[in-house]
């Protein structure tokens, strides 16, 4: 028998360890695409320091690639898994990179599997693959790359993963894919203990929405105010937009008819101890000078709110939004090319900078 | 007769021009405090391109000090013009540093000389000295302080100064004493023809308010951005921010006892082509990581918003200070020594960084 073929987007942090867990227990075959990494990890391989596996030297997946197209080679997939960042404003958007490898076949489809931040980043997907299994997984990991080729994985991998509906195949038949991915992708010893957790979830947006309340509101205003979580909070921004912003996106989910438990804006707030001095990944995007994950986060989520009329009750989302997508502007046009400025000032009412789009 | 003795203290692009006019009629005597550029300026003097006066080179005030302790040898003094950076959150504060150089004497006391943005600036001044005068100016010049003595200065030096009744002082000796320094500080060519512009104000609160309708929303937005005035409506932060906050102000003003002109929006919005692309001074600081004058522009605003019972009307003034707040909370402690953070988590509720103080 021959085991099913899953294609790596994105090693980073947590595509790295997704692939060392689906090399683990030697259910699939795996294909990681590697750009500035190829090198060294050719060579040496990644060396994982991991809570789950212990330390790991010389881990090479089945196979290397340096980009997609040669990727394509290994193919065809049964499972494509992005783990990229989701820069929606800037292209290519996720559906653009992975169309080679997104392939069709006489009673096989590649599933795309998604395992990124953000909320509605499937219908993309979906849209331009017609009659592929999407796979949406909202993963609870923490595990840094740092130097090409090591990995610090430090929280459990933890995972919950489901299919949001084609509809085109049949309900049974995404569930089953979503299943038995979840079994090639969970990890046991030898002696048949569990390792990661990975779960099935019924209810994918559910999970998207919780994760938000944290993700829309301590992400962002970390980033407006380049703070981490603590300083967040000492300089008076939990009150003033953390906890205003959980709000919005508990009345948003409720109104999508999501309802998330009541404690969930204290327990975020206070809960997590480890989390002090957290520098969540639009923060750390934002030192950097580089691209935040602030459409899949927030524009995606405005829109949801807009669509169900909720647009006026919603005003913190729509603030930070739009300071963000400044910051934002200034991080794509220092990226080179992104805009033509005018040379007098030109400013056309109600103009902003969606019109414009990367082209490279 | 001798002339009236004017100290400087703050010798950016705004201190050095108001140094060069106060020196170029022959009326007063002026000492100037230069600290990082004493040396440079001792030996070469200022270079000045100035769009008034023409290329200008060597120039030095009578004195020069290097210390406000240095300067105090050529005192007493007239007048103090303070033309610093106004960081109330950060010690010391101005009534701190002009302490030693303020002087009473019989039948004459030391004139203060605010050239500083914000409002409600003169009152800690007032309460510190009491019975001294207190001048109030609101400057409009473009004036840049580079290399330790370079000053381009490209737009008219144009400024309205008027007293802030100290309750002591009888009204009309202190309209006497702003008249008088405005004679001193106009220059004239020598056919008589008038160069800078220096006019009485008889109500510098109206002025400071119509500063606040562009220092508290461009100012605001662009730092909070990091985006110069035509990126910030290019991303769309005209429409949602800076013009909330500008009729913030406006309201303000108007039940502060001070309308503006219903014009002044559009006017300050699209009227003044010359500034696109301009980097107001919030912006310049927090890019230079340096401490911005959030308290005297939005934090004072704000006090009196609340004091009028206007605290429920002012959201996006709240709302940008408290972001603004936060950013500077992080650039007063990588300044070194600022604060003590807890180890452990402990935030204590409701507890913001107001409490904290530098103490150097």
């Amino acid at each position: 028998m021959s085991f099913p073929s899953v294609l790596i987007i994105g090693s980073g942090g947590v595509g790295t360890i997704a692939s060392y867990s689906l090399c683990f227990n030697k259910k699939a075959t795996v294909t990681s695409v590697l750009r500035s990494s190829y090198d060294i990890v050719t060579e040496k391989g990644f060396e994982i320091d991991s809570v789950d596996y212990g330390k790991v030297t010389g881990f090479r997946p089945h196979n290397i690639a340096k980009s997609l197209d040669d990727a394509a080679q290994y193919g065809p997939f049964d499972y494509v898994l992005v783990s990229t960042k989701n820069v929606a404003d800037m292209s290519p958007l996720v559906a653009e990179v992975i169309a080679p490898v997104v392939t069709k076949t006489a009673g096989a489809n590649t599933t795309v599997v998604l395992l990124q931040n953000g909320i509605e980043i499937e219908d993309p997907i979906i849209k331009a693959f017609p009659g592929h299994v999407v796979l949406s997984g909202i993963s609870m990991i923490s595990s840094i790359l740092s130097g090409g080729n090591h990995v610090e994985h430090s929280y459990i991998e933890l995972a919950t993963i489901g299919y949001v509906d084609n509809k085109i195949t049949p309900a049974t038949d995404q569930e089953a894919i979503a299943k038995k991915f979840i079994e090639i992708y969970s990890t046991r010893n030898a002696n048949g203990t569990p390792i990661n957790q990975i779960t099935y979830n019924d209810n994918v947006r559910l999970g998207r929405w919780r994760k938000l309340v944290y993700n829309a509101s301590f992400n962002s205003v970390c980033a407006m105010t380049r703070l981490d979580t603590t300083r967040v909070a000492l300089s008076g921004n939990r009150e003033q937009w953390v906890i205003p912003i959980m709000k919005e996106i508990v009345l948003l989910a409720e109104a999508d008819g999501n309802k998330l438990p009541e404690t969930i804006i204290d327990n975020m707030v206070e809960g997590d101890k480890e989390e002090e001095y957290y520098k969540p990944s639009m923060l750390v995007d934002v030192l950097a000078d580089r691209p935040m994950e602030v459409e899949v986060i927030l524009g995606n989520t405005i829109r949801i709110g807009e669509n169900l009329g909720y647009g006026d009750r919603i005003p913190y989302l729509k603030l930070v939004y739009r300071v963000l997508k400044g910051t934002q502007y200034g991080i794509l046009e220092r990226m080179g090319g992104a805009f033509k400025l005018p040379e007098s000032r030109g400013l056309t009412e109600g103009k902003s900078y969606e019109d414009f789009r990367l082209t490279k």
